[in-house]
C-alpha cells in the first residue's frame, strides 16, 4: 500500500505502481464502505483513512466521492460524462444514442466486466443495495427533469431492466444471434423499447 | 443415495424421503451431466446411473430428459405446459400473455431462485451453455411456426432480454418502484415490448 502524502503521479493503466496501489487499495476500501455504510455514510474521509491515503487521493485518482463509487462498481464508463453526453440533442433520439453507448462501452470491454457486477449483485444484498443507489442518484438524478415526464423512477427502472437483460443475454449467456449481432441490428430493434420507456406511454391502456 | 429399482413412491415436497434423495441425486448427477456433455451429450441412461438409481426414474420424478434439464436450471415451471398455455389463443396478446405468465411464476417463488440461476450463469461458462440451450431447444422449439414469423432466433433472444432484465431488476436488484409494482402496472408497460418483439418490426428503419 503507498504511503499517505505520496506525491500524485500521471494516471497510468496496466502496469503497477505506487500510484496504481494507491487507487487498488482506495477502490478496495470504497467497496468494503459502501457495502457497509451505503452512499450516504461512506465518506470520503472515512474510505481514504480505511485504505491509509491522504482523503485528497480521491479526488486526484477518481475526481470525487461519485466517481469513486462508480469505480468501485467495476462500471467502465463515467456517467458524469456519458449522462450529458446521451442527454443532449434531439429527445427522440433518446434510446437509440443511449443504447448506441451502451453497446460501445459493454463491446469493448467483452462481458467478463459485466459478469462480475451481475455475479456479485446476485450474490450479496450489500452489492444489489449498491447497484440501486447507483441507478437512484448517478444515472436517475441526471435524468429527471431533463426527460421522463412523468414517474421518472418507474421509466428509468424499465430502461434498466431492459439494458442490462440486453447485456445479460449479449455478453454473459451469450444467446446468438443477439451475442454476435451488429450494433445497427441490435439499436434498431432495442432502442424503440428503451425510447417509449423514456418518453412514451407505459399506462394501463 | 438411494438402491437402485427403489419402489416408486408417491412424489412429495417439503419432507426428505427415500424418494426425496432419488429425485436429489438424479438433479446433482443431471447438473454435472448436462454442464460436462450439453443436452445431447447426456443421456437418461448415464445420468440414472451416475446417480445410482434405474433409469425408469427420470421419467417417475420428472416425465423425461426435457423436465429434467428444466428442473437442473433450477427454473420453477415446466415450459411443456407453459408455453402452450401462452401460445393458444390471439397471437395479439402474446406479450401480456407472456409477462403475466412470467411475473405470476416469479412472484411466487420470490428472488433467490432468479438469483441463484443468474449467479451460477454468470460464474460458469457451463451454466451459460446449459441456459442457451434451454432457450434453443426447449423455449425457442415451441415458439418456431407458430409466432415469429422471421428471424425466430433473435425474437427470442430479445424477448428473453426484456424477461430476464425485467426479473433481475424486480427480484435480485430489488430497484423501486418496479421491485413492488402491482401486476397490471408491469403489464402495461412491458407487454408491448414483448409483443413487438415476437410479432413486431424489429429491423432498422
Amino acid at each position: 500500500m503507498a504511503a499517505p502524502h505520496d506525491p500524485p503521479r500521471v494516471r497510468r493503466r496496466g502496469r503497477r505502481s505506487g500510484g496504481d496501489d494507491t487507487r487498488s487499495a482506495l477502490l478496495d476500501a470504497a467497496r468494503a464502505a459502501f457495502a457497509e455504510r451505503g452512499y450516504d455514510g461512506a465518506t470520503v474521509r472515512h474510505i481514504a483513512e480505511r485504505a491509509g491515503v491522504d482523503a485528497a487521493m480521491v479526488n486526484h485518482w477518481f475526481g470525487g466521492k461519485e466517481a469513486l463509487f462508480t469505480a468501485s462498481l467495476h462500471i467502465p464508463f463515467d456517467p458524469a460524462v456519458v449522462m450529458p453526453e446521451v442527454l443532449a440533442g434531439d429527445h427522440e433520439q433518446l434510446g437509440e444514442r443511449l443504447v448506441h453507448r451502451f453497446l460501445t462501452t459493454w463491446d469493448a470491454t467483452g462481458g467478463a466486466p459485466l459478469a462480475s457486477v451481475i455475479r456479485s449483485v446476485a450474490s450479496h444484498e450489500a452489492a444489489a443495495r449498491m447497484l440501486r443507489e447507483f441507478v437512484t442518484r448517478v444515472i436517475l438524478a441526471r435524468i429527471v427533469g431533463v426527460v421522463a415526464p412523468d414517474r421518472p423512477e418507474l421509466r428509468a427502472a424499465l430502461v434498466g431492466s431492459q439494458l442490462i437483460g440486453m447485456g445479460l443475454v449479449r455478453y454473459v449467456v451469450k444467446l446468438e444471434p443477439l451475442a454476435s449481432a451488429d450494433r445497427a441490428t441490435v439499436v434498431a430493434a432495442v432502442a424503440p423499447t428503451v425510447q417509449r420507456y423514456l418518453t412514451g406511454p407505459i399506462d394501463p391502456s
